[in-house]
């Protein structure tokens, strides 16, 4: 947990609800379960690449975008 | 190893490259070993969020520049 990963967090949750999508509806277009896309979005965890552009693509948003800074 | 992080890998070496740096000095300013840097390059390393920032920080980048698209 540190504070890119909490920033990261909050990005996703912020963009999964402008997409109106669920944590669960999230979890399942990105092959994770649920809790850790609660751990995600809680910043617990530091995720790889591949995981950040498969988020991405769930978001429809490019990599980039979904990056703190 | 996947397209993204050979895509990736590639992206490290060409602005390493550009830096000047050598792969053991690039490795030491991020506090991974060498050899880790090595497969970093060769794309057969799926890297996480923290470590993408430590390595865009010792390019001087931004970490969504590293980025392959």
């Amino acid at each position: 947990m540190s504070e890119l990963t909490v920033s990261f967090g909050l990005k996703v949750r912020e963009q999964r609800k402008q997409k109106k999508l669920s944590q669960e509806r999230l979890a399942l277009l990105c092959n994770i379960d649920r809790s850790y896309m609660g751990r995600i979005e809680r910043g617990e965890v530091n995720i790889t690449l591949e995981k950040l552009y498969e988020l991405a693509e769930a978001l429809d948003l490019n990599a980039k975008d979904l990056l703190p800074k």
